[in-house]
């Protein structure tokens, strides 16, 4: 029997900040679909209800100091999967090539003729400020914006301070401190900011303060990941967006 | 008799960058149930069609120099929609809160009393490059990403050119020139760079090239808007993305 080899595909999903609705319609169409799911634990638990229930789940996010798979083995299991001939969702927080590293899965499997399709998501860059009262840009007020890790690696060392009006850091807990001396070499102590916690999720905090107070306020709260950073005239206007009707 | 007053809502929804899948299950459901909606002509347009027969269709925004509402005129549209008690679905482009005005007219209402929420998008400035196969940040190559305008305007007059790995201009068809000369300031002429014109849409075209010929290429494309810009080493990335199949 002449049987054709089914061709696998690898689907590079953005499921969006935290809120299970922020998912698009094409990254839920292919999500059910698929035949074999590999997930961060920073996606939206309740997605995995639409997955089809002959579909494969395969966990691989670090989650309270469990064991989670190297960058390598994602790579080899999204290709093993592939291979077989298996429709495969990747589904990542937020947009997999902000601060996502959907980059490097692509690359990897491109590199061995794998079928890849990115779907792009709701970045918690953008809509974790947005749902905390908090937008990026404003006329007269903020024209740039820099996005950057806030946690220190041989890349990322000193954290970076791109001269934007508008800063937001991802993955901020960890080296908030060694952040906010960086930014302080550039803006003033006065300058306006935030932390949001848990962003778009029921247990979303936001605390807000100044250079000079937020990493007191946050050892205070016992901040704890996920959370954005953002920082400049921008924090202000939560304020005014978060007033009660009158 | 009693009759109580209906209480208005505005929906500042983002429906991403041109492919009408890339709404958020969120963004779509609230669209179904709005009595009125308000859209900018950069919106996909079968999105219209998910809307209750019922609802009153506003378009605001500008095409081929026809007039559009100022926005003054649409803030004043919401808020009178809202006072009649309706629900209000405004559809922006990409993001509300990026470049997309959405925090003036949150402002606008919420001073008015008016009951308003956010729906992040897909913002243009991260899908555009994905689906041209641009990651923005890739470790050991960019881990840092500024988004601005490539608009001229008061606010706007030099450029920014924020010293970030990877540069993105949204609205950067009418002032590319000038765009490139400010960037040619800070970054040396070989710098990869792509031009993206009606990303996520059908027409889609991408110029890739360098800051030294990418004007040049443009003038001969005779790009019209909307385009995204993208400057950085991640543009090279591109070529090993939509490499064939094996």
């Amino acid at each position: 029997m002449n049987r054709e080899k089914k061709q696998g595909k690898v689907y590079l999903i953005g499921v969006g900040p935290g809120d299970p609705e922020l998912i698009t319609i094409k990254g839920l169409r292919f999500l059910k679909r698929a035949e074999v799911v590999l997930y961060d634990h920073l996606i939206p638990m309740d997605l995995l209800k639409e997955v089809s229930r002959s579909a494969r789940l395969i966990p691989v996010g670090k989650k309270h100091g469990a064991h989670s798979m190297s960058q390598d083995a994602i790579n080899e299991c999204l290709f093993h999967e592939a291979q077989r001939g298996k429709k495969v969702a990747r589904l990542k927080g937020g947009d997999p090539y902000v601060f996502g590293r959907g980059g490097e899965e692509i690359l990897f499997l491109k590199a061995r003729g794998v079928d890849v399709e990115v779907v792009p998501g709701v970045s918690s860059v953008i809509a974790v400020p947005a749902l905390a009262g908090i937008p990026l840009t404003q006329r007269h007020l903020a024209m740039t914006v820099a996005v950057a890790s806030g946690h220190v690696t041989e890349d990322n060392d000193p954290i970076p301070v791109p001269d934007a009006d508008t800063l937001v850091y991802v993955m901020c807990v960890s080296d908030l401190d060694k952040t906010v001396k960086q930014i302080l070499k550039k803006r003033s102590a006065g300058t306006p900011c935030a932390v949001i916690e848990n962003g778009a999720m029921p247990g979303e905090r936001v605390l807000v303060g100044t250079l000079r107070n937020i990493v007191h306020k946050s050892r205070t709260a016992k901040l704890v990941a996920p959370a954005v950073f953002v920082v400049g005239d921008v924090v202000r206007l939560r304020a005014r967006i978060f007033t009660k009707r009158a």
